[in-house]
């Protein structure tokens, strides 16, 4: 698939998700392995002194580490689990994050996410992410578990 | 601090951020090192499964952590790192975060926190989080870095 | 499989381990979805200020993650990924990490783990984990990536 | 300091280190916010199968997060947090964990390692991590915790 169809399929995917369309979010790029997902900053995605809420850092980071897996596994796949360093208050007019897949195996692929706020046309790093991406069926529960 | 009041002035903190009204969460319980905040699920917070979003859960997750740490470190506090593993896809009523502190020192306190989906009355299981919380001064970038 | 019996399993295969020997882990207990695991304190298995090394402390969280989920997985399991808070420096006799499984479905386990070091007969928590074990078919890689 | 004397420095500091010296490490590189940390593949940093024992495999990642961060924090630090992703068995002939400063604060550098297993003179990837890296002082614990 070329990667203008490659990204119309990723926005398609995009638009489902009813969460992502409620903090407004925008895939802007996704080629094999790799991912640029925005969020542009707004009074709803904000936390009390003014910086975008870390939630939402996390979930860009999080929806750009599923992009960047799901290119490399054929599209059915979720994030089984990240973890995050935010190092700088997000605080500017666009969160920019990139993932990209460090390696794919038959089921899981690892990848890492770097997010940036975008102020005043320069990017600064305020986050970044590591975690896995797994084909579905393997993250479906079949048994449950000891607690 | 009593609870009553401790609960009180946390709902104040969560009535402050523009995100977690937008996606309807509720402080339910504060205590020293314990925290328990509910999302109930509604449209606007699914992905395209009809699942709750990840980036909801980790949400809840997230600032779970940070009321649990605050409550031990004084509240001027941020999340500032933390790690999520989904187990169970979230379809249900309610989101449940339960957060605690597991060791606090002067500047930093290590939370843990389990996020279960209310169904028909059940709790599941749907993720388990671990990070740090940390004094706001601590989090305040002061110098650049290599990259 | 009776506990004894499954205790002598796991001992068995620890002492398969040669690094596992070389710093003198010793398996305790074990149980379905449970672990305990020592490590003896030792001139060898200190850094320069005379904590035991991080190292080895992430060691015996990341062997006892990994028996923990080995117990509902049917044995042949790997760590594949986790992550440990070190939250006070490990002095004393001994390093008891306690593991146990939080979820498990068909091929993985979510498992939590606690590290005390054992002080004048006091146990003290010096650190807390959580990771994912993995049946090995799963883990073994089959095509490569993007980087 | 110029990079040679940097890489003495660091040498030093890490043949106080009994456990690093009883594996074999080895410091090949080091500047500023950058690190090279090398183990030699020998029987005894082993598993029962064969591969390096992730808990080596672990010892590096984090050991050269520490001297990445270091190099940026002036020297007197310790990884307060890491987590790993082990992508493929480490079979073959050296570990080398390459770290570097992502993010540097007063207090804290939070730093990316890559983890290779140099095979017939190529490297394969093994294992990523990502932590943070904090100054002694605020990691010395002051005050206890609720459990």
């Amino acid at each position: 698939m070329n990667e203008a169809l490659l990204l119309q399929k990723g926005q398609a995917f995009l638009a489902l998700q009813p969460f992502s369309m409620l903090i407004g979010a925008e895939l802007h790029a996704l080629s094999p392995g790799r991912c640029e997902l925005h969020v542009p900053v707004a009074e709803k995605i904000l936390q009390q002194n003014g910086f975008v809420h870390g939630g939402v850092v996390s979930y860009a980071a999080d929806n750009a580490l599923t992009y960047a897996g799901g290119t490399v596994l054929d599209w059915a796949v979720v994030t089984s689990e990240f973890k995050i360093n935010y190092v700088r208050p997000a605080i500017g007019e666009r969160l920019i994050a990139r993932a990209q897949a460090v390696y794919a195996g038959k089921s899981q692929a690892v990848c890492r996410c770097d997010v940036f706020v975008l102020v005043n046309g320069e990017e600064k790093l305020c986050a970044v992410a590591q975690g896995t991406v797994a084909r579905l069926p393997t993250n479906v529960p079949a048994q449950d578990t000891p607690k």
